[in-house]
Protein backbone atom coordinates (compact mmCIF):
# COMPACT_ATOMS: atom_id res chain seq x y z
CA UNK A 1 0.00 0.00 0.00
CA UNK A 2 1.20 3.11 -1.00
CA UNK A 3 1.08 6.26 0.69
CA UNK A 4 -0.96 9.15 -0.58
CA UNK A 5 -1.57 12.73 0.42
CA UNK A 6 -4.89 13.67 1.73
CA UNK A 7 -6.64 16.60 0.98
CA UNK A 8 -9.12 18.26 3.50
CA UNK A 9 -12.08 16.47 4.58
CA UNK A 10 -10.86 13.56 2.88
CA UNK A 11 -10.47 10.08 4.58
CA UNK A 12 -9.08 6.24 3.91
CA UNK A 13 -11.68 4.00 4.05
CA UNK A 14 -11.49 -0.27 3.75
CA UNK A 15 -12.80 -1.66 0.95
CA UNK A 16 -13.34 -4.86 3.10
CA UNK A 17 -11.48 -6.95 -0.11
CA UNK A 18 -8.30 -7.84 -0.22
CA UNK A 19 -6.68 -5.09 1.72
CA UNK A 20 -8.22 -2.76 -0.90
CA UNK A 21 -8.88 1.29 0.55
CA UNK A 22 -10.32 4.49 -1.02
CA UNK A 23 -10.38 7.97 -0.42
CA UNK A 24 -13.43 9.13 0.59
CA UNK A 25 -14.84 12.69 1.40
CA UNK A 26 -17.85 12.76 3.19
CA UNK A 27 -18.44 16.57 2.24
CA UNK A 28 -19.22 15.27 -1.29
CA UNK A 29 -19.70 11.59 -1.94
CA UNK A 30 -19.13 8.17 0.05
CA UNK A 31 -19.37 5.08 -1.68
CA UNK A 32 -23.14 3.09 -0.28
CA UNK A 33 -24.08 -0.23 -0.87
CA UNK A 34 -25.46 -0.14 -4.24
CA UNK A 35 -21.70 0.02 -5.54
CA UNK A 36 -21.26 -3.29 -3.54
CA UNK A 37 -24.93 -5.14 -5.02
CA UNK A 38 -23.31 -3.89 -8.60
CA UNK A 39 -19.83 -4.84 -8.27
CA UNK A 40 -21.32 -8.65 -7.02
CA UNK A 41 -23.92 -8.95 -9.60
CA UNK A 42 -21.61 -7.88 -12.29
CA UNK A 43 -20.03 -11.48 -12.86
CA UNK A 44 -17.50 -9.90 -15.26
CA UNK A 45 -15.79 -12.65 -17.11
CA UNK A 46 -12.56 -13.03 -17.05
CA UNK A 47 -9.88 -10.98 -19.49
CA UNK A 48 -12.62 -8.77 -19.96
CA UNK A 49 -12.28 -4.93 -20.44
CA UNK A 50 -14.33 -2.63 -18.50
CA UNK A 51 -15.58 0.90 -18.68
CA UNK A 52 -17.17 2.78 -15.60
CA UNK A 53 -19.08 5.89 -16.53
CA UNK A 54 -19.76 8.41 -13.40
CA UNK A 55 -17.15 6.52 -11.55
CA UNK A 56 -16.91 8.73 -9.11
CA UNK A 57 -14.15 8.63 -6.78
CA UNK A 58 -13.49 5.41 -8.58
CA UNK A 59 -15.35 2.84 -6.24
CA UNK A 60 -16.24 0.47 -8.86
CA UNK A 61 -13.22 0.09 -10.41
CA UNK A 62 -11.32 -1.00 -7.56
CA UNK A 63 -14.61 -3.44 -6.45
CA UNK A 64 -14.23 -5.31 -9.95
CA UNK A 65 -10.33 -5.23 -10.06
CA UNK A 66 -10.41 -6.43 -6.90
CA UNK A 67 -13.33 -9.29 -7.40
CA UNK A 68 -12.77 -10.47 -10.79
CA UNK A 69 -9.79 -11.10 -13.00
CA UNK A 70 -10.32 -8.50 -15.61
CA UNK A 71 -7.45 -7.57 -17.67
CA UNK A 72 -8.04 -3.39 -18.03
CA UNK A 73 -10.70 -0.99 -16.35
CA UNK A 74 -11.33 2.27 -17.22
CA UNK A 75 -13.13 4.85 -14.76
CA UNK A 76 -15.04 8.22 -16.66
CA UNK A 77 -15.71 11.03 -14.13
CA UNK A 78 -17.07 14.49 -14.64
CA UNK A 79 -16.28 16.50 -11.48
CA UNK A 80 -12.50 16.92 -11.19
CA UNK A 81 -12.31 16.39 -7.81
CA UNK A 82 -13.84 13.03 -7.69
CA UNK A 83 -10.90 12.26 -10.57
CA UNK A 84 -8.00 13.45 -8.27
CA UNK A 85 -9.39 10.89 -5.27
CA UNK A 86 -10.12 8.17 -7.90
CA UNK A 87 -6.45 8.97 -8.96
CA UNK A 88 -4.46 8.54 -5.93
CA UNK A 89 -6.55 5.86 -4.51
CA UNK A 90 -5.60 4.09 -7.68
CA UNK A 91 -2.09 4.68 -6.98
CA UNK A 92 -2.21 4.32 -3.20
CA UNK A 93 -3.76 0.47 -3.97
CA UNK A 94 -0.87 0.50 -6.78
CA UNK A 95 -3.54 -0.41 -9.43
CA UNK A 96 -2.08 2.02 -12.26
CA UNK A 97 -1.47 -1.17 -14.56
CA UNK A 98 -5.05 -1.91 -14.11
CA UNK A 99 -6.97 0.78 -13.70
CA UNK A 100 -7.03 3.93 -15.72
CA UNK A 101 -8.79 7.16 -14.32
CA UNK A 102 -10.09 9.92 -16.79
CA UNK A 103 -11.81 13.32 -16.43
CA UNK A 104 -14.58 13.46 -18.98
CA UNK A 105 -18.44 13.78 -20.13
CA UNK A 106 -20.33 11.03 -20.66
CA UNK A 107 -21.88 13.09 -23.72
CA UNK A 108 -18.85 13.00 -25.30
CA UNK A 109 -17.67 9.53 -25.30
CA UNK A 110 -17.64 9.45 -28.62
CA UNK A 111 -14.98 11.67 -29.23
CA UNK A 112 -13.08 10.55 -26.07
CA UNK A 113 -13.51 6.54 -26.34
CA UNK A 114 -12.98 4.32 -29.16
CA UNK A 115 -16.32 2.12 -30.44
CA UNK A 116 -16.81 -1.08 -29.56
CA UNK A 117 -13.92 -0.98 -27.55
CA UNK A 118 -15.28 -2.72 -24.49
CA UNK A 119 -17.00 -5.57 -23.25
CA UNK A 120 -18.69 -4.12 -20.35
CA UNK A 121 -19.80 -0.98 -18.85
CA UNK A 122 -20.83 -0.13 -15.43
CA UNK A 123 -22.57 2.15 -14.36
CA UNK A 124 -23.92 4.06 -10.83
CA UNK A 125 -25.28 6.97 -12.36
CA UNK A 126 -27.45 9.64 -10.58
CA UNK A 127 -30.46 8.39 -9.75
CA UNK A 128 -32.86 11.34 -9.87
CA UNK A 129 -34.63 13.54 -12.29
CA UNK A 130 -35.69 17.39 -11.96
CA UNK A 131 -39.03 16.37 -10.41
CA UNK A 132 -38.34 13.48 -8.04
CA UNK A 133 -36.41 14.37 -4.78
CA UNK A 134 -35.02 17.79 -3.72
CA UNK A 135 -31.88 19.06 -5.83
CA UNK A 136 -29.05 18.56 -3.13
CA UNK A 137 -28.02 22.36 -1.80
CA UNK A 138 -24.64 21.03 -2.25
CA UNK A 139 -23.57 21.08 -6.04
CA UNK A 140 -21.11 17.99 -6.10
CA UNK A 141 -23.64 15.96 -4.39
CA UNK A 142 -26.13 17.23 -6.45
CA UNK A 143 -24.33 16.47 -9.68
CA UNK A 144 -23.74 13.02 -8.17
CA UNK A 145 -27.68 12.47 -7.51
CA UNK A 146 -29.54 14.11 -10.10
CA UNK A 147 -29.41 14.46 -14.05
CA UNK A 148 -27.48 17.83 -13.93
CA UNK A 149 -24.49 16.86 -16.01
CA UNK A 150 -25.59 13.15 -17.75
CA UNK A 151 -29.08 11.37 -18.30
CA UNK A 152 -30.16 7.74 -18.18
CA UNK A 153 -30.36 8.43 -22.04
CA UNK A 154 -26.62 10.05 -22.17
CA UNK A 155 -25.28 7.07 -20.09
CA UNK A 156 -27.61 4.20 -22.20
CA UNK A 157 -26.30 6.01 -25.12
CA UNK A 158 -22.64 5.97 -24.70
CA UNK A 159 -22.78 2.45 -23.68
CA UNK A 160 -24.20 1.34 -26.69
CA UNK A 161 -21.19 2.91 -28.31
CA UNK A 162 -18.36 1.24 -26.42
CA UNK A 163 -19.62 -1.94 -26.36
CA UNK A 164 -18.42 -4.82 -28.58
CA UNK A 165 -21.57 -6.64 -29.75
CA UNK A 166 -22.84 -8.66 -27.19
CA UNK A 167 -21.17 -6.77 -24.85
CA UNK A 168 -22.62 -6.01 -20.96
CA UNK A 169 -23.93 -3.00 -19.84
CA UNK A 170 -24.16 -3.52 -15.77
CA UNK A 171 -26.48 -1.26 -13.92
CA UNK A 172 -27.80 -0.36 -10.73
CA UNK A 173 -30.93 2.17 -10.78
CA UNK A 174 -34.12 3.30 -8.96
CA UNK A 175 -36.49 0.87 -9.79
CA UNK A 176 -39.53 3.81 -9.98
CA UNK A 177 -36.94 4.44 -13.29
CA UNK A 178 -37.45 0.74 -14.57
CA UNK A 179 -39.72 0.99 -17.27
CA UNK A 180 -37.69 4.49 -18.52
CA UNK A 181 -34.59 2.33 -18.37
CA UNK A 182 -35.87 -1.21 -20.17
CA UNK A 183 -37.53 1.29 -22.78
CA UNK A 184 -34.80 3.24 -23.38
CA UNK A 185 -32.03 0.26 -23.44
CA UNK A 186 -34.27 -1.12 -25.94
CA UNK A 187 -34.45 1.57 -27.91
CA UNK A 188 -30.37 1.57 -28.13
CA UNK A 189 -30.41 -2.34 -29.22
CA UNK A 190 -29.34 -3.12 -25.41
CA UNK A 191 -31.66 -5.81 -24.43
CA UNK A 192 -32.28 -6.38 -20.75
CA UNK A 193 -31.35 -10.39 -19.84
CA UNK A 194 -30.66 -10.02 -16.50
CA UNK A 195 -32.22 -8.00 -13.58
CA UNK A 196 -32.58 -8.19 -9.94
CA UNK A 197 -34.75 -6.31 -7.50
CA UNK A 198 -33.19 -5.42 -3.95
CA UNK A 199 -35.95 -5.33 -1.53
CA UNK A 200 -34.25 -3.78 2.03
CA UNK A 201 -37.39 -6.37 3.78
CA UNK A 202 -39.33 -9.02 2.55
CA UNK A 203 -41.93 -6.89 2.84
CA UNK A 204 -41.38 -4.06 1.88
CA UNK A 205 -40.80 -1.85 -2.08
CA UNK A 206 -37.75 -3.02 -3.59
CA UNK A 207 -35.35 0.67 -3.33
CA UNK A 208 -32.70 -1.25 -5.92
CA UNK A 209 -32.86 -2.51 -9.73
CA UNK A 210 -29.89 -4.29 -11.42
CA UNK A 211 -29.48 -4.93 -14.71
CA UNK A 212 -27.52 -6.55 -17.26
CA UNK A 213 -28.29 -5.81 -20.54
CA UNK A 214 -26.28 -7.48 -23.50
CA UNK A 215 -25.60 -5.47 -27.36
CA UNK A 216 -27.57 -7.08 -30.17
CA UNK A 217 -29.16 -9.92 -28.09
CA UNK A 218 -32.14 -11.91 -28.36
CA UNK A 219 -35.47 -10.74 -26.11
CA UNK A 220 -35.72 -12.53 -23.06
CA UNK A 221 -35.32 -12.06 -19.60
CA UNK A 222 -33.76 -13.52 -16.35
CA UNK A 223 -35.50 -11.98 -13.35
CA UNK A 224 -33.80 -13.42 -10.67
CA UNK A 225 -34.57 -14.45 -6.63
CA UNK A 226 -35.67 -11.39 -4.61
CA UNK A 227 -32.29 -9.47 -3.03
CA UNK A 228 -33.50 -8.94 -0.01
CA UNK A 229 -31.26 -6.89 2.62
CA UNK A 230 -32.54 -7.23 5.97
CA UNK A 231 -33.86 -9.88 8.04
CA UNK A 232 -36.83 -9.22 10.20
CA UNK A 233 -34.84 -8.09 13.20
CA UNK A 234 -32.72 -5.52 11.35
CA UNK A 235 -29.62 -8.07 10.78
CA UNK A 236 -28.09 -8.82 7.89
CA UNK A 237 -29.86 -11.63 5.68
CA UNK A 238 -27.60 -14.80 4.57
CA UNK A 239 -26.99 -13.55 1.52
CA UNK A 240 -25.69 -10.41 2.37
CA UNK A 241 -23.54 -11.50 5.29
CA UNK A 242 -21.75 -13.82 3.13
CA UNK A 243 -21.10 -11.05 0.35
CA UNK A 244 -19.71 -9.23 3.07
CA UNK A 245 -17.80 -12.12 4.37
CA UNK A 246 -16.26 -13.36 0.62
CA UNK A 247 -15.10 -9.73 0.61
CA UNK A 248 -13.05 -9.34 3.84
CA UNK B 1 -77.77 -20.54 -8.47
CA UNK B 2 -79.63 -21.21 -11.65
CA UNK B 3 -79.27 -24.88 -12.76
CA UNK B 4 -77.01 -25.16 -16.30
CA UNK B 5 -76.39 -28.00 -18.38
CA UNK B 6 -73.28 -29.34 -18.68
CA UNK B 7 -71.39 -31.09 -21.59
CA UNK B 8 -68.99 -33.67 -21.85
CA UNK B 9 -66.06 -33.18 -19.29
CA UNK B 10 -67.21 -30.46 -18.28
CA UNK B 11 -67.53 -29.79 -13.97
CA UNK B 12 -69.12 -26.52 -12.06
CA UNK B 13 -66.07 -25.57 -9.44
CA UNK B 14 -66.72 -23.13 -6.79
CA UNK B 15 -64.76 -19.93 -7.15
CA UNK B 16 -64.40 -19.09 -3.15
CA UNK B 17 -65.83 -15.88 -3.35
CA UNK B 18 -69.45 -14.64 -2.51
CA UNK B 19 -71.07 -18.42 -3.75
CA UNK B 20 -69.94 -17.93 -7.22
CA UNK B 21 -69.79 -20.68 -9.06
CA UNK B 22 -67.83 -21.61 -12.66
CA UNK B 23 -68.00 -23.79 -15.16
CA UNK B 24 -64.41 -25.48 -16.34
CA UNK B 25 -63.52 -28.36 -19.12
CA UNK B 26 -60.17 -29.29 -17.62
CA UNK B 27 -59.23 -31.09 -21.17
CA UNK B 28 -59.68 -27.28 -22.16
CA UNK B 29 -58.20 -25.15 -19.79
CA UNK B 30 -58.76 -24.60 -15.96
CA UNK B 31 -57.60 -21.32 -14.39
CA UNK B 32 -55.35 -20.96 -12.22
CA UNK B 33 -53.47 -19.05 -10.04
CA UNK B 34 -52.83 -16.12 -12.29
CA UNK B 35 -56.26 -15.25 -12.67
CA UNK B 36 -57.02 -15.29 -8.84
CA UNK B 37 -53.66 -12.72 -8.34
CA UNK B 38 -54.67 -10.57 -11.63
CA UNK B 39 -58.46 -10.06 -9.78
CA UNK B 40 -56.70 -9.57 -7.00
CA UNK B 41 -53.92 -7.22 -8.16
CA UNK B 42 -56.44 -4.68 -10.04
CA UNK B 43 -58.28 -2.89 -8.04
CA UNK B 44 -60.80 -1.92 -9.76
CA UNK B 45 -62.49 1.59 -8.98
CA UNK B 46 -66.20 1.58 -8.19
CA UNK B 47 -68.70 2.28 -11.16
CA UNK B 48 -66.26 1.18 -13.82
CA UNK B 49 -66.29 0.05 -16.90
CA UNK B 50 -64.48 -3.37 -17.70
CA UNK B 51 -62.81 -5.52 -20.36
CA UNK B 52 -61.72 -8.49 -20.14
CA UNK B 53 -59.22 -10.28 -23.22
CA UNK B 54 -58.40 -13.33 -23.56
CA UNK B 55 -61.50 -14.13 -21.18
CA UNK B 56 -61.50 -18.05 -21.71
CA UNK B 57 -64.14 -19.43 -19.63
CA UNK B 58 -64.52 -16.12 -18.46
CA UNK B 59 -63.00 -16.33 -15.01
CA UNK B 60 -62.04 -12.92 -14.12
CA UNK B 61 -65.21 -11.31 -15.47
CA UNK B 62 -66.43 -13.74 -12.79
CA UNK B 63 -63.71 -12.66 -10.04
CA UNK B 64 -64.03 -9.09 -10.76
CA UNK B 65 -67.52 -8.68 -10.38
CA UNK B 66 -67.34 -10.81 -7.21
CA UNK B 67 -64.81 -8.28 -5.65
CA UNK B 68 -65.57 -4.88 -6.90
CA UNK B 69 -68.49 -2.75 -7.27
CA UNK B 70 -68.12 -2.48 -11.17
CA UNK B 71 -70.88 -1.38 -13.59
CA UNK B 72 -70.32 -3.21 -16.28
CA UNK B 73 -67.89 -6.00 -17.02
CA UNK B 74 -67.23 -7.16 -21.28
CA UNK B 75 -65.41 -10.66 -21.55
CA UNK B 76 -63.81 -10.99 -25.32
CA UNK B 77 -62.55 -14.32 -26.16
CA UNK B 78 -61.51 -16.21 -29.62
CA UNK B 79 -62.85 -19.86 -28.99
CA UNK B 80 -66.22 -20.61 -29.21
CA UNK B 81 -65.92 -23.55 -26.75
CA UNK B 82 -65.04 -21.50 -24.22
CA UNK B 83 -67.59 -18.41 -25.19
CA UNK B 84 -70.47 -21.12 -24.58
CA UNK B 85 -69.11 -21.65 -21.20
CA UNK B 86 -68.70 -18.20 -20.11
CA UNK B 87 -71.75 -17.60 -21.08
CA UNK B 88 -73.63 -20.14 -18.71
CA UNK B 89 -71.23 -19.35 -15.87
CA UNK B 90 -72.44 -16.01 -16.46
CA UNK B 91 -76.36 -17.37 -16.42
CA UNK B 92 -75.62 -20.10 -13.58
CA UNK B 93 -74.43 -17.30 -11.46
CA UNK B 94 -77.04 -15.00 -12.75
CA UNK B 95 -74.74 -12.15 -13.59
CA UNK B 96 -76.30 -11.35 -17.22
CA UNK B 97 -77.20 -7.51 -16.18
CA UNK B 98 -73.53 -6.60 -15.15
CA UNK B 99 -71.10 -9.21 -17.30
CA UNK B 100 -71.36 -10.00 -21.04
CA UNK B 101 -69.47 -12.05 -23.14
CA UNK B 102 -68.76 -11.93 -26.68
CA UNK B 103 -67.16 -14.20 -29.41
CA UNK B 104 -64.36 -12.22 -30.82
CA UNK B 105 -60.60 -11.76 -31.96
CA UNK B 106 -58.44 -9.62 -30.34
CA UNK B 107 -57.21 -8.26 -33.59
CA UNK B 108 -60.39 -6.49 -34.65
CA UNK B 109 -61.56 -5.24 -31.96
CA UNK B 110 -61.44 -2.01 -33.55
CA UNK B 111 -64.10 -3.21 -35.78
CA UNK B 112 -66.31 -4.67 -33.12
CA UNK B 113 -65.85 -2.36 -30.04
CA UNK B 114 -66.54 1.43 -29.34
CA UNK B 115 -62.84 3.34 -28.70
CA UNK B 116 -62.57 4.59 -25.71
CA UNK B 117 -65.09 3.10 -24.00
CA UNK B 118 -63.60 1.44 -20.84
CA UNK B 119 -61.78 2.27 -17.41
CA UNK B 120 -60.03 -0.52 -17.37
CA UNK B 121 -58.75 -3.67 -19.61
CA UNK B 122 -57.44 -6.74 -17.95
CA UNK B 123 -55.56 -9.83 -19.46
CA UNK B 124 -54.26 -12.83 -18.75
CA UNK B 125 -53.31 -14.05 -22.09
CA UNK B 126 -51.28 -16.68 -24.11
CA UNK B 127 -47.81 -16.39 -22.47
CA UNK B 128 -45.63 -18.51 -25.02
CA UNK B 129 -44.15 -17.28 -27.95
CA UNK B 130 -43.08 -19.61 -30.72
CA UNK B 131 -39.64 -20.48 -29.46
CA UNK B 132 -40.34 -21.12 -25.86
CA UNK B 133 -42.37 -23.61 -24.28
CA UNK B 134 -43.10 -26.71 -26.31
CA UNK B 135 -46.69 -26.37 -28.78
CA UNK B 136 -49.37 -27.69 -26.60
CA UNK B 137 -50.54 -30.82 -28.72
CA UNK B 138 -54.20 -30.06 -27.80
CA UNK B 139 -55.17 -27.03 -30.24
CA UNK B 140 -57.43 -25.32 -27.16
CA UNK B 141 -55.03 -25.78 -24.84
CA UNK B 142 -52.27 -24.09 -27.10
CA UNK B 143 -54.53 -21.18 -28.52
CA UNK B 144 -54.96 -20.47 -24.55
CA UNK B 145 -51.16 -20.62 -24.00
CA UNK B 146 -49.07 -20.03 -26.98
CA UNK B 147 -49.17 -16.81 -29.17
CA UNK B 148 -50.84 -18.48 -31.94
CA UNK B 149 -54.20 -16.53 -32.61
CA UNK B 150 -53.12 -13.57 -30.40
CA UNK B 151 -49.43 -11.63 -29.67
CA UNK B 152 -48.90 -9.51 -26.70
CA UNK B 153 -48.52 -6.80 -29.29
CA UNK B 154 -52.36 -7.62 -30.14
CA UNK B 155 -53.64 -7.15 -26.54
CA UNK B 156 -51.49 -4.28 -25.96
CA UNK B 157 -53.27 -2.31 -29.30
CA UNK B 158 -56.23 -3.46 -28.43
CA UNK B 159 -55.89 -2.09 -24.79
CA UNK B 160 -54.92 1.41 -25.92
CA UNK B 161 -57.95 1.60 -28.80
CA UNK B 162 -60.46 0.24 -25.37
CA UNK B 163 -59.23 2.31 -23.08
CA UNK B 164 -59.96 6.29 -22.34
CA UNK B 165 -57.55 8.63 -20.94
CA UNK B 166 -56.26 7.65 -17.62
CA UNK B 167 -57.65 4.04 -18.06
CA UNK B 168 -55.58 0.67 -16.84
CA UNK B 169 -54.32 -2.05 -18.84
CA UNK B 170 -54.01 -4.86 -15.75
CA UNK B 171 -52.20 -7.78 -16.90
CA UNK B 172 -50.74 -10.67 -15.56
CA UNK B 173 -47.94 -12.37 -17.67
CA UNK B 174 -44.36 -14.09 -17.08
CA UNK B 175 -41.36 -12.31 -16.41
CA UNK B 176 -39.08 -13.66 -18.91
CA UNK B 177 -41.29 -11.35 -21.11
CA UNK B 178 -40.85 -8.00 -18.96
CA UNK B 179 -38.68 -5.97 -21.33
CA UNK B 180 -40.66 -6.76 -24.42
CA UNK B 181 -44.50 -5.95 -21.79
CA UNK B 182 -42.49 -2.48 -20.78
CA UNK B 183 -41.46 -1.75 -24.68
CA UNK B 184 -44.66 -2.82 -26.32
CA UNK B 185 -46.55 -0.64 -23.26
CA UNK B 186 -44.87 2.65 -23.51
CA UNK B 187 -45.03 2.56 -27.77
CA UNK B 188 -48.69 2.47 -27.07
CA UNK B 189 -48.71 5.32 -24.58
CA UNK B 190 -49.68 3.14 -21.43
CA UNK B 191 -47.15 3.85 -19.14
CA UNK B 192 -46.38 1.06 -16.56
CA UNK B 193 -47.11 2.39 -13.13
CA UNK B 194 -47.63 -0.17 -10.92
CA UNK B 195 -45.73 -3.60 -10.87
CA UNK B 196 -45.57 -6.59 -8.64
CA UNK B 197 -43.29 -10.11 -9.31
CA UNK B 198 -44.51 -13.14 -7.96
CA UNK B 199 -42.32 -15.64 -6.49
CA UNK B 200 -42.83 -18.64 -5.62
CA UNK B 201 -40.15 -19.06 -3.10
CA UNK B 202 -38.37 -16.55 -1.69
CA UNK B 203 -35.58 -17.37 -3.17
CA UNK B 204 -36.75 -19.00 -6.12
CA UNK B 205 -36.79 -16.76 -9.55
CA UNK B 206 -40.11 -15.03 -10.17
CA UNK B 207 -42.69 -16.97 -11.94
CA UNK B 208 -45.24 -13.90 -12.77
CA UNK B 209 -45.19 -10.27 -13.43
CA UNK B 210 -48.44 -8.22 -12.46
CA UNK B 211 -48.40 -5.26 -14.23
CA UNK B 212 -50.71 -2.46 -14.65
CA UNK B 213 -50.10 0.50 -17.04
CA UNK B 214 -52.04 3.61 -17.56
CA UNK B 215 -52.90 5.42 -20.88
CA UNK B 216 -51.31 9.06 -21.16
CA UNK B 217 -50.07 8.70 -17.48
CA UNK B 218 -46.69 10.12 -16.84
CA UNK B 219 -43.51 8.49 -16.70
CA UNK B 220 -43.29 6.60 -12.89
CA UNK B 221 -43.70 3.18 -11.78
CA UNK B 222 -44.01 1.49 -8.29
CA UNK B 223 -42.67 -1.74 -8.07
CA UNK B 224 -44.73 -3.11 -4.97
CA UNK B 225 -43.08 -5.63 -2.15
CA UNK B 226 -42.31 -9.00 -2.88
CA UNK B 227 -45.74 -11.74 -3.80
CA UNK B 228 -44.24 -14.85 -2.11
CA UNK B 229 -46.72 -17.77 -2.66
CA UNK B 230 -45.00 -20.53 -0.15
CA UNK B 231 -43.48 -20.57 3.26
CA UNK B 232 -40.06 -22.83 3.27
CA UNK B 233 -42.66 -25.81 4.07
CA UNK B 234 -44.84 -25.32 1.07
CA UNK B 235 -47.85 -23.92 3.70
CA UNK B 236 -49.10 -20.32 1.77
CA UNK B 237 -47.44 -17.11 3.19
CA UNK B 238 -50.01 -15.13 5.52
CA UNK B 239 -50.77 -12.24 2.32
CA UNK B 240 -52.33 -15.64 0.33
CA UNK B 241 -53.98 -17.38 2.88
CA UNK B 242 -55.66 -14.20 3.72
CA UNK B 243 -56.21 -13.83 0.06
CA UNK B 244 -57.91 -17.12 -0.23
CA UNK B 245 -60.13 -16.63 3.37
CA UNK B 246 -61.47 -12.88 2.25
CA UNK B 247 -62.53 -14.66 -0.98
CA UNK B 248 -64.60 -17.64 0.85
Amino acid sequence: MKKIELNENERIDDLQIKGYRIIQNPKAFCFGMDAVLLSYFAKIKKNSRVMDLCSGNGVIPLLLDAKYPVSYIEGLEYQEESVQMAVRSVQMNEREEKIVIRQGDVKEVKTICPREGFDYVTCNPPYMVGEHGLKNPDEKKAIARHEIKCTLNDVIEASAWLLKQYGHLVMVHRPFRLAEIIYCLKEHKLEPKRMRLVYPYIDKEPNMVLIDAIKGAKQRVTVEAPLIIYNKDGSYTEEISRLYEQDC
